[in-house]
């Protein structure tokens, strides 16, 4: 029996996201025959809706409703802090941590030669763009990419742009710091099946007490 | 900093689909944010017509184009046998190993009290009415729902039924043999790690070589 057109195409759909395999896209696409239509049209609404109701904020590239985003248009954060993040849901962490209080610049990615991502491909250019702004009052950088291979890649190929730019050109003769994220042992992790290279820098990044 | 609506309501859609937890549902979300909106209208509209273009064939359940579907409606399968499944899956899978050449008869279920589905929430009285049909040609009924607590009790309640229209009127004189599907050790399997009940099923269900 051929499976109907309606059903191998929703399933090809679910098939495309990424930790979908056939599998899962079956059952999925068989459970949602299960559901009523008022179900299936909601979905199918957020899903066009999903990029027309949204935009790139111009200045930190986050996702928002508006441009600039609700974070860069808040007078009550600190303006001199940035923090860089690969993307939109490491923001959201740090949101949901209530603890930062500064800016943010999303990167959409991170450094990868082997997918052919280049520095080109991700928004590293507009960050260097909003640091030589001559209105700009930023004075520090925290690069928060993850640490994998792309992440440190992209926060050495980072560190090095911007101290190029001060070489450059002191903007109004200060000096933007760069700082990294804390390395170390997360909370709650047992030191036993800690990995030796979170373990060399927890060493590392010890602090008196 | 709140989540724009449009990503929030499409991360609520994702939830809901099973085994799609709520990190798994942004993950998604922000992945299609990325995707051209082309792909997004093509998902959409393959949600809003997965119901619109399928229909439930009325003699055997199943979920295809035309009613009946295109097994009951096709002149080279065996029209005296039926295997009885718990859904549409189940189908295609017998359907993969092209060993099936009989009808079929999708229940959408398992009874299953502690979800309060019971005999009358899945499609047994329709197999019912089929069997006592006077036109039906039906001589055997192999019942192939899932080796589980529901699957089995299903059986056992199809097989009651059976027997009990069979004694009050036995069909122009031809009794259904009623079947379940063979137990034992899977294809491939390692008999290590097989358990109890399975080795007892394949103990009890031995063949003569």
């Amino acid at each position: 029996m051929r499976i109907p057109k309606a059903i191998s195409s929703l399933i090809e759909s679910f098939e495309k996201l990424p930790g979908i395999g056939p599998k899962s896209a079956q059952r999925l696409t068989y459970y949602l025959l299960r559901v009523p239509q008022s179900e299936l049209n909601d979905f199918s609404n957020n899903l066009i809706n999903l990029k027309k109701n949204t935009v790139l904020c111009s200045v930190c590239k986050n996702v928002g409703e508006t441009d600039p985003c609700n974070i860069c248009s808040d007078n009550l954060r600190d303006k001199e802090t940035v923090l860089v993040v690969e993307n939109p849901l490491d923001l959201m962490a740090f949101e949901r941590s209530g603890k930062y209080r500064g800016l943010y610049h999303v990167l959409h990615g991170a450094i990868n030669p082997l997918d052919n991502i280049g520095p080109d491909e991700i928004y590293i250019s507009d960050l260097i763009t909003r640091l030589t702004n001559k209105k700009s009052a930023i004075d520090e950088i925290i690069i928060a990419t993850n640490p994998t291979m792309e992440g440190e890649a992209t926060a050495m190929y980072l560190t090095r742009e911007i101290k190029k730019i001060q070489e450059k050109d002191t903007v109004a003769g200060v000096t933007i710091k760069i700082t990294r994220l804390g390395m170390g042992i997360p909370t709650g992790a047992d030191l036993e099946y800690a990995d030796d290279v979170t373990l060399t820098q927890a060493l590392e990044g010890r602090r008196e007490l």
